[in-house]
């Protein structure tokens, strides 16, 4: 297939979603789509590389520094949502479940992970906090060990600056049979039980 | 997330394999590997499509002409193994399967698909046969309907110009149980049976 067709099939394989076998399938696709495709995704990965940046207020990935979600008025900039990474931020966004600002960690504290607390975007968050433009706190960290750990952590740092902070909810998903859920998941449910 | 972004989350999603959720995780994986993954790939992609091209007698996809398959003095180019496309050379390939060469004819006859006799690469085939190069032609199309009727309109095309014509066995996959095959498998695995 000569070293260039095979280059690329290794590179695609690199992907989250792909394995050896869907990057073969990707190349052929590209190839037999030159110009609707192939050139298009190539562009598309220059100019992603030059413009894309972590916002410098946030750490949300955009084009403008500070991002759309930033510097948008009529979003609660003071309603500070603290999530790990871009991925949780953009499925806040899709399912419209907060009107506030976001702040990226980037990651979780995590002893098996290496990931300590100055691998964390925690700075400009207390400078955030510093310039007084943070009311409250909505800690949505992942409800895994590592994102609870954080989220106890993160508590510990805002709460003796006057930063009101909560954690959003744990329990039954929307649509969620229980006899399929976890014995975690279900004893959180209880436990955030409300009156109905 | 910026134009910028989600075009390129837009191009990955297209790639097979990919979906939309995939798509925006590829993309988060190649922003932050932009050195290492983002800028490869956009040269690879340019790289690629500037050098891949069909080869000129076989149909493979190759940055050399003839490919190397073509061009290898140890492979018996008179045993032509015909196959719908390159993932299928590739598998047979990666299976040592066949130390001849190849036809690629780039589809199937399909009348759903409205592919007919002109949408295949048959006139080179056929160049290579009148050149006298070619003993045998092993039919590697697909055990499916398009691929059983494509090899009989090719064995009635090859058989007249003195072409010896096979075709690959279908039977039992190796590793494969019985109980889990289809009855047309079965069935044919039956009707080919050999002296043990």
């Amino acid at each position: 297939m000569g070293p260039e067709l095979a280059r690329l099939i290794g590179l695609l394989a690199r992907l989250p979603g792909l394995g050896p076998a869907s990057a073969r399938r990707a190349a052929l696709r590209l190839l037999t789509r030159k110009d609707t495709l192939m050139t298009p995704l190539e562009t598309a990965l220059r100019d992603a590389a030059a413009a894309v940046r972590p916002c410098g207020v946030c750490g949300n990935l955009d084009s403008a520094d500070p991002c759309s979600i930033c510097a948008d008025p009529r979003r609660d900039q003071a309603l500070v949502c603290v999530v790990e990474g871009v991925a949780d931020l953009w499925a806040l966004e899709r399912a419209g479940a907060h009107r506030g600002s976001y702040h990226v960690l980037g990651g979780s504290l995590s002893a098996i992970g290496g990931t300590g607390p100055d691998d964390l975007n925690l700075p400009a968050l207390l400078r955030r906090v510093a310039a007084g433009v943070v009311r409250e706190a909505i800690i949505a960290t992942g409800a895994t060990v590592d994102g609870q750990a954080t989220a106890h952590w993160l508590t510990e740092r805002l709460k003796p600056l006057g930063v009101a902070v909560s954690r959003v909810a744990h329990g039954v998903p929307v649509g969620g049979e229980l006899e399929r859920l976890d014995d975690g998941t279900l004893a959180a449910a209880m436990r955030a039980r409300r009156p109905f």
